[in-house]
């Protein structure tokens, strides 16, 4: 018998052996935990209708023969033995969603792993290694910042104590939070950190538009951009509206749209290198309708897949603060900085090979390359083990929205993917 | 006897009689009345604070003989009888301010009243027609919108109803904090709104930096810039600020940015007209750091003396509005307008002569012809009455604030300017 041929065999065979229909009652079963009116899901990490979903993910894992186990950080895994103790190889993503999200952002991920398990259930295939799903706790970050709570902690157990010490609007500790879901599940032996991992694929909705727009069903996600924050700080002097003539102004506003225009001229510009930029976060004091504003306080994202743009950037938004300082006191600060992040090659040849045999099957265009825009799990993962993503289109490039959504036989197809992907990598 | 001779002599007399340590005291003892440790004074309209202040300046004002009437906006009225029952000469301003404001906004222009009163006493100085001193209701609107209340409210007394309406941050409304006032002097008379008066004379520090920059103690107030307030909508589409290519986006701060930067620019074109832009109040939605803004709102404040600048602004604005329809759904909408207001010729001539016989005595610059950018309650006046309004020097320009200042040397000019004016037009 030749291991490499009965190997493709069984990637082969557990793809085939997806089954859309129970993938969609999945989908509807978890979505009902914090399901709304408008069809979005409102299940903010570690509140209660997040560990009503919790206890549900650990029921339905047990129903497929999985053995269940939790972490410090209240990451969930289920675990499929494999033929050998060898270092497991391990899917999944989140279970928690925005204050109003979709169904889809997370969720379908986790389950796309479990549903994985159920067809090699289906199919009778066991894998060399063992096969894990895990929940990731807190990937949001809207609730307790920062998000990607749980795969950062996980990789990087001594972050914890700083995220336990994270409070949420209604005053409460997120180490308190977090000691009373562990205690939700008596019953779910306790975990290590960081244990090794042979290899972690992250399925996910795109959450933008490009898949949709080149009418792709599936997406090889090459990397993750590379994303700085940054706070800029235009102090000028509040006074009178009426009294104050226009040369005795430190207007903190003009000189912060002088400053942002320059800014948005400057993404024109490297639009090639698909920069992209968003001014989303503005204070203004003393916001009044009659008064110069004194102090205006903005935010910048800028994204991009090359570090050197954004060295670019950087630069010039330097520059460009120090133009202004006649106008008051300018100044910015970094808020956050992390460097690009690339899959390795061998990951994505092995996803492109499983998209395309799933696209193929459904007659469906080629699997497009992409790059994520967004945060995901997988982001620290690559810092852990040998990691990819595969994307499934975003309606409208919808997300963070009630209105998310991906169609059923998009969803199918990545989980066909995903299935071949999981079982090359456990049979290696 | 010569009466015109007489009359003159007479308003050179109870100028030359203005008391400047009597008034000095009187300011103090005010601004002991919500007095704060920074040298500011919080005393919002018909708080506690507010009606015990109105205690004390009916006190003081039958210490010096007034009589004391208030009126059903509760405007106070402090009356010296003259010699016959003609129609009145007024003067006043108004003894509210803003949560934190100074000693002198409103509070210097009553306290002048009553020192002229006091001094036209020390002279032994008998007017024709009686002179009566007013401390408007409301003039700051900070506490109940809008502001200048009561002496609109006293001009057109049918838009009183309304004002009842309004209700505080803490759910007070105006017509109960209005009637418990009303309540708290039973021994003050009701007199009528709307009563006729042959003259209104303000004195008001000037809020801006002009007199000081013009080392002029003394301004002839010319008339109160037209006044235009809009607001801008632009919505576009919130989303993710990673997933979402900028060719994609409909990106509402970038829409607001552009018009902004478009309205500013017009102002600068229109800066011989000594137009005046102030876009101070912000609303971004959803005013995240990493998604793309979906909604923007701002404000417009433009004021001009020439209300053809504003015609030509206004139309500006309509057509910048529609050059951007294409980044998504641009409104404006006009939410107050005022034209401007011209003082007549005769009582600008009259406080002139006024204002320069005390620089000259007090060898200082000839008084300077400005325009006010505030609004005042001799706005509203103007519609009643022959008007007009006398500025001393605002230290820096600044106003609203604990750190307003004038020197007291020019709040002494100004003192002196207003007796003169009131007698000249009492002997009318």
């Amino acid at each position: 018998m030749n291991a490499s041929n009965t190997t493709a065999s069984a990637a082969e065979r557990a793809q085939d052996a997806v089954n859309n229909e129970r993938l969609q009652s999945a989908i509807a079963a978890l979505a009902a935990f914090g399901g709304r009116d408008d069809g979005g899901v409102s299940r903010e990490t570690l509140t209660p209708i997040d560990l009503a979903a919790r206890r549900h993910l650990i029921d339905y894992a047990r129903s497929l023969g999985c053995e269940v186990g939790i972490d410090d950080c209240a990451n969930l895994f289920f675990r499929r033995a494999g033929t050998s103790d060898r270092t497991p190889v391990l899917t999944g993503s989140h279970a928690d969603t925005q204050p109003v999200g979709g169904k889809l952002d997370g969720a379908y991920g986790v389950l796309a792993g479990l549903e994985v398990i159920a067809a090699l259930n289906d199919a009778g295939i066991r894998t060399v290694r063992p096969i894990e799903v895990v929940a990731w706790t807190n990937e949001e970050g809207s609730r307790f910042g920062p998000g990607t709570m749980g795969s950062s902690a996980f990789v990087t157990p001594s972050l914890l104590d700083g995220y336990r010490q994270s409070v949420d609007k209604d005053g409460i500790v997120m180490g308190d939070a977090l000691d009373a879901a562990l205690k939700e599940v008596p019953d779910v032996p306790r975990r290590a950190m960081a244990l090794p991992m042979e290899a972690y694929v992250e399925l996910h909705i795109e959450q933008g538009p490009v898949l949709e727009r080149a009418n792709a069903a599936l997406g090889v996600v090459t990397g993750i951009q590379s994303v700085r924050w940054y706070r800029v700080v235009c102090t000028g002097m509040a006074a009178h509206a009426g009294t104050t003539p226009m040369d005795e102004r430190s207007d903190a506003m003009a000189a912060a749209m002088a400053i942002a225009t320059q800014l948005y001229a400057r993404a024109d510009q490297e639009a090639a290198h698909n920069i992209r930029l968003t001014l989303g976060r503005w204070h203004v004091g003393p916001n009044s309708i009659n008064t110069i504003p004194g102090e205006v306080e903005f935010t910048i994202d800028v994204r991009c897949v090359d570090a050197a743009v954004l060295d670019r950037f950087e630069r010039f938004l330097q520059d460009v603060t120090s133009q202004h300082a006649w106008r008051g006191n300018i100044t910015f600060e970094n808020l956050f900085y992390r460097a690009p992040t690339a899959f390795p090659q061998p990951m994505l040849d092995l996803i492109e090979k499983a998209c395309t045999r799933a696209s193929d099957l459904a007659q469906r265009g080629a699997p497009k390359k992409v790059t994520s825009g967004a945060f995901h799990d997988a982001m620290y993962m690559a810092d852990h083990c040998p990691t990819g993503m595969i994307f499934v289109p975003s309606k409208d490039g919808i997300s963070h929205n009630a209105a998310e959504e991906t169609a059923p036989a998009d969803l199918y197809l990545g989980v066909q993917a995903l299935a071949y992907t999981m079982v090359e990598l456990a049979n290696r």
